[in-house]
């Protein structure tokens, strides 16, 4: 029997593509430029014992495993590798309780994150992490690679609303993490072990995630910056005043004319920068704190507005920022992240990169946490410009590893930062890595060759 | 050459005991009734190269290492097997760096959590974690146990404000993990794994921790109930509400009249329950929704204040709970916690358990995050009582797994919950912890017998 039989056997014949033609789509993610295998068969599980029946059979035939859920990675992690079977969560796609008192819920992976965020407001609650992609993603593709948002400054990250998990193993045991209380120590947190794990160590079938009181009335703030560095030293003012914002983002003088040459809005394209900033709370003073600070740092002018109609106007025009940029070109999207005091030396850095190989860049992305996305314009199908950008890239992450920064803030590794990973963590870490991998997966049939050097 | 003379050419002969009567002190925690070994030595490392070269000799040597801050644990965490190194982080108490900018402390083990405090106090942050022991617990024991305290219903756990580590492996090798930016994907989350890890998998030699601004103006509530579920309803209603307290605290009858028989605070000796909550924000309601939350579950009345000195006089009577009931003879501590709304289930459970059995039981903790500390008195010396107190304490721990909770909220489980953790994680968790442990230490000789089943 071939492992597209043995799979159809279990998930039924409904649930499987084997034509290559109709497979293709399932074979990568949203990464450009990444290589992609030809899966052995695409099968899309319906419940934690297909997806335990599914790695029983990879185990037995040593099949590679990649699992994923929506594909709209950033990474490449979701790339099929040849003669893999290639596991969709998306029928897997239930809130299965939402329960106020305790303010959680559990839901299977492949509901979408907005699915979640609507469950939630339901009851008078929020889900807080919210992914550009929030609309499209599903929850255990946002748990495999912790992702993040806009809501992190203040809220923080997928892992920190995942409770508990159930997860198959590589063998297809059925796997328990964590708890239904908002604190325990029991036992290693295999939770946190799991959450960016990108599909190397377990499959996630469900998992519970904490839930918040909806947040308060929230007011918004835009300002203007002469240049880049002000409103990167703006980011530390800010942090400096004390004020926590619910959102802190920045573009760049590229982005906001590619916004505005797409969606008209009447955006400052003299500006080499803009903050946009929300506070939920007058706890530190709100937005009227940070445009304070904004000022402090050389901002040409700051507006304000307490209405939620204007507010979400503002915040459309950073919404836009990657399919504006991506109207110009071919894109490559970086994800550096470094320690807020030293923003302003990476756009400053990142312009002088973008220079020094004559491309073009655009640079926004979550300011509060130090968590930027240079993303490489350049001519679609041109093999030379695409070398030109990879070097580029290479310079913006090492860059943000000599200012103490990470290679990846929400992201993740994939294939994308297989090359530059070991470079953070080195050697001890790497050989951590490869014995905890070891520990879950003996034998390397969960997503191989991604994630870990 | 011994053991302790290997030990003491690396650490110097100031640095280690070997007297049984001197090393006696370093036996064992706070916890009562729980074995503990004869150390070969007991030793204070000064530097992350000490600790690596004690691992070296511990590893050729297989010899167990039992590391140690304070001894502040109430698990038995840190209790010496026979014939182990007990390798004592006090010496390297050193705060490295406070980073006021990126709102980022850089710690050796041995500092105490208040000192970590004060040091982040000086540039207007704070450091949240606050164990009752934070005055003389270490920051190593903090995040070796994932320590909780009474700002967790707000600002979260110890684990929560740990960027990153610095680490012995049991072969000596030095593992960095985590990084000092607030979001990163790269790579497994080590960190987390580390943490509450209880010095089975590796020595943490430094921490990297989360600073936050300070908090805001803190206003202060006590309602008074005329039973215990009432009170307990009382948490589940203040959530319902919406309201986020920076501190929710329980006591009971018991608790109460202990500490009014000793401090003689004037608290109501008819009372029930007290909660204690305390709002840094005005969102939600503050201390005045909380109050009327507290009311509409049935307080006899309820009492705020804006002062702050006011505040911390009526949170004293809570600071006082556990010590007050030491002073009415043995006790045994116990440290479950259940989701919220179990929480009138989990106290009137307690009190049927302690009526079945006929013994005495004062409860207190942190009703927010459903953590309680039902903790039984006994006569001391009384070996018959000892038993009987025994099978109380197991009946709690049954008790909240059957409620859906978690045997440990924030004690730890070193040797005191040992039997009852299979329980909780069942056989698959079992064994992936078991691979987890024999990835990091293939020896076995980081802590044994402690933490994991």
């Amino acid at each position: 029997m071939t492992i597209a039989a043995a799979v159809a056997a279990v998930v039924g014949d409904g649930a499987v593509i084997t034509d290559p033609d109709v497979a293709d789509a399932y074979r990568h993610d949203q990464t450009p430029m990444l290589d992609a295998g030809r899966p052995a068969v695409v099968c899309f599980a319906s419940s934690t014992q297909e997806v335990a029946a599914v790695m029983r059979i990879a185990s037995e035939t040593r099949t590679p495993v990649v699992t994923r859920g929506a594909g709209s990675g950033l990474a490449g992690g979701a790339n099929a590798v040849d003669g893999c079977i290639v596991l969709v969560t998306t029928r897997m796609d239930r809130v299965l309780e939402v329960d106020p008192l305790n303010q959680l819920a559990r839901v299977q992976p492949g509901v979408l994150n907005a699915a979640v965020k609507a469950a939630a407001a339901q009851h008078g609650l929020s889900y807080p992490p919210d992914p550009a992609s929030y609309a499209f993603s599903t929850i255990g593709g946002n748990i495999a690679t912790n992702a993040g948002g806009l809501c992190c400054v203040k809220y923080g990250v997928t892992g920190d609303y995942v409770l508990g998990l159930e997860a198959v193993l590589a063998d297809g045991r059925v796997l328990r993490t964590g708890r239904s209380t908002v604190k325990g120590v029991a036992g290693y947190d295999l939770t946190s072990l799991l959450v960016g794990s990108e599909g190397t160590l377990a499959v996630i079938t469900e998992a519970t995630l904490r839930l918040r009181p909806a947040p308060g009335r929230t007011s918004t703030m835009v300002a203007v910056f002469p240049t880049l560095v002000a409103a990167g030293r703006a980011v530390v003012e800010i942090s400096r005043a004390g004020v926590v914002p619910s959102l802190l983002e920045l573009m760049d003088h590229t982005t906001i004319v590619a916004v505005d040459d797409w969606q008209h809005m009447d955006l400052d394209r003299d500006a080499a920068a803009l903050l946009l900033a929300q506070s939920d709370s007058a706890d530190g003073g709100g937005t009227a704190a940070i445009a304070a600070a904004c000022s402090q740092a050389g901002a040409d002018f700051a507006v304000e507005t307490d209405d939620p109609d204007e507010g979400e106007m503002l915040l459309a025009a950073r919404r836009f920022a990657y399919p504006a940029l991506e109207r110009l070109g071919a894109t490559l999207l970086d994800d550096v992240c470094v320690p807020r005091s030293r923003i302003p030396e990476l756009v400053e850095g990142v312009e002088d990169i973008a220079r020094s190989h004559a491309v073009t860049v655009g640079t926004f992305g979550h300011a509060g946490d130090g968590n930027l996305h240079p993303t490489f314009v350049y001519e679609r199908g041109s093999e030379a410009a695409e070398q030109v950008v990879l070097r580029a890239f290479d310079d913006v992450v090492r860059l943000a590893l000599s200012l103490g920064g990470t290679v990846s803030g929400e992201h993740g590794i994939g294939l994308l930062k297989r090359g530059h990973l070991a470079d953070e963590l080195g050697p001890v870490s790497v050989d951590v890595h490869r014995a905890v991998k070891a520990a879950f997966d003996p034998l390397g049939i969960l997503n191989p060759g991604k994630s870990i050097p």
